[in-house]
């Protein structure tokens, strides 16, 4: 099988499995226990928090770790709402169901809420985001990188125009970190979410970065773990895994990015050259391992399920929206029509690829035009 | 280390360890892709939710998997409170901080909600409940077995007491399951909650079940996973672990049981046999792992941190609560006075220990005793 989903969930890195080990059956304990197995889970705990702090420049004492980036989200959205009454959630327009969904519950509760429109290209413009907060108390959730398209929004532009405002920028980094460099002190140092499964640590694993002054409701009350924010026991072996990747995406950022930008671009190069195919804000910044496409007549669903046969796994967009029939709604929002937007798929690059798993996915949609020609 | 805190975290049992391999590094992807991978990933949860199921008597459609038993317990607090503008939320007096604490922010808000006292053993009296909650919408949250005591409440007799009225009961079984045979139906088949790593699943990864006919707001919107009622993509990992762990508790109950019976009584017949020494809840129904006691005139934290020299790893009351310098408020609300309860530490037995360590605790508490005396 050649994976091309690496976007949805990544495979767990051997180095980041190997740092788990130890944490799964031989430093095993809760680390609220005084004893020594519990003070061995704290420390291990404390180091993997800095290892994650590096990677996106933070302070490890504004790293909140939770179940994920759907749980980092939410304690975001519905955090920061339920600590200020009477101010407005802004969104932009492509953001993941994990930021779309707690606004729109806030907006049923009687919450304001707004979204803010991208253009062609999946951009948000910072001057119409400054006149949209304009002097409200607001909190303005963007995703850095988005999970379709690979779209990389300039959330330093947009933290600058947020400037000297009541406004705090989230960020939504979880497809950016370990493909761009991320400095959470220059996109505003507001929130930003992190996740674990997309940079090779387990999934059940994510965080929460928070700058100072923000305050915010935690969602989950208990024990009073991370600094009262976020109750449960920590799952210690997920977070270890969590900080090595970490450590390990910092370390080979570069490398890793060179090497999948070069794959892209051979993919991108013979996407280019097949009648009927279209890129999808191909000339956006984007990262380096995502390409979202379209080939015309043919629904994305179905070439997901051809490819499938042909032992080939991508998406046909964002898995938290597989299976709904309904055109990307990031797509939508970009003016794409349905049509075009329905037929889209996914390609999301990671560390196992290699140059043959494009020519042979190019191989096999070359073979798939007379059957395509056959449907239109 | 003689590690004797199984209530605060279990290790990994090495066949579930082995179970949850391939799906770290071979069967990897996200469950809602719509390809081989994230079928495979989709398969691998719903066998798991079969084997959580199987476990309580529960159905698999009534399983929602979570983070853990904090995550779990306050789904079904905040969750049901915010479905029930009009409830009021009752708990036994010596729940769980992941119980208590949701209670009060719920307070807080405005939400009515009552705390039913228990004995001096630690049991609530059905007749007591059946008062309190009246002809009242109620969720009542009580937990089986409670981690610090061990005291198993008769859940049963107190699911029956609430027939005819119109309040739920919720069922915090996270120390009982494995323990005893829990039924989900049998205790009034409204929410229970279950916790991985206290069974030798990884930690992470916890379970509310929830009965027909039960409205619920979720904590965590997203993607619409776990039938719409927690997002985020599933922890396939720690699900199947999960799963292994709940079929092996299922097939092993009675040995295991055993097994730690009698490494109990041999403790207990001992320390009854130390000077100064007060096992609480001793006469009421217990779990076959735990005995709480206190050697009077020294404090617990101290007797936790003077063990953890000696190479005995257990805890002073809740790792969740540990810390704190207060009275465990568990014995508290049983009527213990203030410095007994100070005095209290915690053993809870598991698969890896033995009658040497039960030995080994009593030698090196009975060394204690001239130093004891000296303090005194």
């Amino acid at each position: 099988m050649i994976y091309l989903d690496h976007n949805a969930s990544s495979p767990l890195d051997e180095r980041v499995e190997e740092a788990i080990r130890p944490y799964q059956n031989k430093f095993f304990g809760n680390p609220s226990s005084l004893h020594r197995h519990g003070r061995l889970c704290r420390d291990a705990i404390n180091r993997a928090r800095a290892q994650v702090a590096q990677l996106v420049g933070a302070q490890p004492s504004q790293i909140v770790f939770t179940s994920g980036g759907t749980e980092a989200n939410n304690l975001a959205i519905q955090g920061w709402a339920a600590a200020h009454p009477s101010g407005i959630v802004v969104a932009g327009a492509t953001e993941h169901p994990s930021v779309i969904e707690p606004l729109e519950v806030l907006a049923r509760r009687g919450k304001p809420i707004a979204r803010i429109a991208v253009d062609a290209s999946g951009m948000i413009h910072p001057a119409n985001l400054r006149t949209m907060v304009n002097d409200r108390k607001a909190l303005v959730s963007i995703m850095l990188a988005n999970n379709e398209t690979g779209v990389i929004q300039d959330c330093k532009a947009l933290a600058q125009a947020l400037e000297g405002t009541e406004a705090v920028l989230h960020t939504d980094a979880v497809q950016a970190v370990g493909k761009i460099p991320v400095n959470f002190e220059q996109l505003g140092g507001g929130l930003m979410t992190l996740s674990g499964h997309k940079i090779g640590a387990p999934q059940g694993i994510g965080a929460l970065v928070i700058g100072p002054g923000i305050r915010l409701e935690p969602l989950l009350y208990g024990g009073g773990q991370e600094s009262g924010l976020r109750a449960g026991t920590e799952n210690v072996a997920a977070i270890v895994g969590f900080g090595k990747a970490a450590e390990l995406a910092r370390i080979e950022l570069a490398e890793r990015r060179e090497r999948l930008l070069r794959l892209r671009d051979r993919l991108e190069h013979r996407l280019n050259r097949l009648a009927g195919t279209t890129i999808f804000a191909q000339n956006a910044p984007r990262l380096c391992n995502t390409v979202q496409f379209g080939v015309s007549g043919i629904d994305g669903e179905t070439l997901v399920m051809f490819l499938d046969r042909a032992g080939i796994a991508l998406s046909s967009g964002s898995a938290c929206a597989s299976g709904g029939g309904e055109p990307s709604p990031v797509l939508t929002a970009m003016g794409i029509p349905a049509e075009l937007a329905k037929s889209a798929v996914r390609v999301s690059l990671g560390p196992g690829n290699t140059e043959k798993d494009i020519d042979r996915l190019i191989e096999v949609l070359t073979q798939l035009h007379p059957r395509h020609a056959q449907v239109a």
